[in-house]
């Protein structure tokens, strides 16, 4: 037994739902719950292991119009409900014919996520994180972050009656920083990039122990909730796998929870186990998976991140090795788009689907037509793409691309006159 | 019989649901469903009249997660769903006790309705315009708008696969004609104010028969969609209707439709007739019905809006005596407040409940407040809060209000430095 399975012993019985442990992905070593993120053995990351029961369709269908409803798939309390948080989730799943005739996919559906509290995924992690921390005895919910992160901790922080603290690049863009602010946690600017910034977290988890930073030292219960796209993309389309996923690949970690939750679910026999396909996405600014993947090797090296799309700007991704797996295990792939098919594909998802999604969904449409067109994604497969977060945060991207078809006096003549101009 | 009820007879048989007839509010005066507005004997508004039929909980609960689950009470057709529409709706209903602490008032629900597609509610009442819109022959969405009614119109047009024209005074903010110009639509700028915009759309909308202007030709059909947030307020609630409700005047059409929601689920049996006050909520700087209100007055008053709340700015509400009617009648009131109260209750409802609304919002949460501290609203009665839409469209009323705590260098010893300081 490992000295890490002594110091974290729980000095209370820890009610997380179905989690039973931690378990290690690269050794399979396994610790007891608690506020642990590397394997005391190997160093490898730690992921919740499961004791699931009791889960049926019509328990999950009965719950919360929220995340909630899954709470018996999730490693947080059985009373998760009782206390404030932020209840994101049960997102719309849109039809989407027009996109998909314009791509050439028969049967497309859109997971539009811009509709969370915070208009991004992020919700949905930040609320299991908040869950678990709180059973785990902390006090203060934290994180580095360059933008939808820091929103969504600062909201589900407030809503709890939490403190929080977000650390940020100074050079962060005013809008990010105000909607962060408005929170009234506490926000540090650091005189750095994301990377010093981040090294900082890591540095103040190791000190601060009443410190849940989501993404260091809780991340194994963060990023669990990610599997909620997975759930509620089987659900809505009416218990069953759809076919394909395309999925923006940041970190990694969203593509392999929608995985392991389409697992989860068949093993349940919540669905029928059919086979599918999980497809990832990167800006070719920022793809480092991509390339391994085109390269047919399964180490990702780091790159240095220059793309419009910022939140999936990560150059060296923690889960990259594993979206590698999932992907050629599932025979899916991973394709990059340039930053000019990015801000293509943000119009061509609005003029579409009037839906306007952030830069990370214009990499997810661009690479499903690039896929399409490589014959990679099957044209006539029920293909879902992840719609992550939402274009008001991201407005630069389009300023200069769109605007007003013409500018007239007050005359119905100039009107008539621009319109068929 | 009227000439208009001839012009207006509909050459096939109209489904528009439970709707039966269009109905003056003045005089009463019937005419059959159509596009008209205006009463045809004595000018005065027309509303929806219904026959409804078989409306019971279970079907609603067993009903699409969005408006749609209220079909059965819309005038829209029976087959909405078929049709490619932006689903709004069902947006959290949220406890909100560290608010209500706040406020002095015991039992607090903030309707969220920012998770709605464009975040705002004016999704809700574009796609009851459009339903209806389809059904009555119309094949371009039109409106004219300074905000959130252009961002909604153009998206669920694109969503439709239909033509939309937004009319915006040419001064707009940057940030929302590039929110709706990425839809695709055709936007113009009009080299004037929101009156003069306003204006010219109403004479085009008496030239151009193909066009619905959702808020002038089928403003009947469109304000009915105000109506699902009482039907959500009620269900969520458990069946039941809130003591009071506080809601932001700008037309003041959403007050006047939650209140018909609630007397519609009273009489339908849907939950019990118990009693209800509606409150209504404005900002100093345009506050003609506030004013009315105080003065014991029926007459509103046209002001000249000078306000940050500029999605209520409205300085001629058509429906301000109808607001002065509802809430004398439910024993309920119009409160003001000025534009630094709504800036300090944006922050108030962020750092209580993690729940960013634009100025509405702030109007609503500082009118609450006022009504509290005059003993106008009861303290220990239920009591709801509508947040109609998102911070993310007007920053610039927090920008200069929040910021970072402190900003560091790349030194734990300096973040705790700035956190005890």
């Amino acid at each position: 037994m490992s000295s890490a399975v002594t110091s974290a012993a729980p000095t209370k019985t820890l009610d997380l739902g179905p989690a039973r442990a931690l378990s290690c992905r690269e050794c399979g070593h396994q610790i007891p719950l608690a506020a642990e993120f590397a394997c005391p053995e190997c160093f490898g990351p730690l992921e919740v292991a499961y004791d699931f029961a009791g889960v049926t369709r019509e328990r999950i269908e009965a719950g919360p119009k929220s995340i909630w409803r899954y709470a018996s798939l999730l490693p947080v309390p059985t009373n998760v409900t009782e206390h404030p948080n932020t209840e994101p989730g049960l997102t719309r799943l849109v039809r989407a014919e027009k996109l998909g005739k314009a791509l050439g996919i028969k049967r497309l559906w859109l997971k539009d996520d811009t509709g969370n509290p915070t208009h991004s995924f992020k919700d949905r992690v930040v609320a299991v994180a908040l869950a678990a921390a709180r059973e785990l005895g902390f006090t203060v919910l934290a994180c580095p972050s360059t933008g939808n992160l820091a929103n969504a901790v600062a909201a589900a922080a407030a809503r709890a009656g939490w403190r929080s603290v977000v650390l940020i690049p100074k050079s962060l863009e005013q809008a990010k920083i105000q909607m962060t602010a408005v929170y009234g946690g506490t926000l540090i600017a650091v005189d750095g990039n994301y990377d010093d910034v981040n090294r900082l977290a890591t540095e103040l988890a190791a000190e601060e122990e009443d410190w849940a930073f989501v993404n260091v030292n809780v991340r194994p219960y963060y990023a669990e909730g990610s599997k909620t796209l997975g759930y509620e993309v089987a659900e809505q389309l009416g218990w069953r796998l759809p076919g394909q996923v395309v999925i923006p690949v940041a970190s990694g970690s969203q593509l392999t929870k929608v995985d392991k939750a389409f697992g989860e679910l068949g093993k349940l026999g919540l669905v029928e186990p059919t086979p599918y396909r999980v497809f990832g996405a990167q800006a070719t600014g920022c793809s480092p998976v991509a390339t391994a993947f085109a390269e047919g090797t399964d180490v990702v090296r780091p790159v240095r991140p220059d793309t419009i799309a910022r939140s999936l700007a990560i150059g060296n991704p923690a889960d990259g090795p594993y979206v590698l797996d999932t992907v050629r295990r599932t025979n899916g792939a991973v394709a990059d788009v340039s930053d000019a098919e990015v801000v293509d594909a943000i119009q061509l998802l609005a003029r579409t689907e009037g839906i306007f999604a952030e830069t990370a969904g214009g990499v997810t449409v661009a690479c499903a037509r690039k896929l399409v067109e490589s014959g990679q994604l099957d044209p006539d497969a029920d293909t879902v793409l992840l719609i992550t977060g939402d274009g008001l945060k991201t407005l630069d991207a389009v300023a200069g691309h769109v605007g007003p078809t013409a500018t007239v006096s007050t005359s119905t003549a100039e009107v008539r006159r621009a319109l068929s101009g």
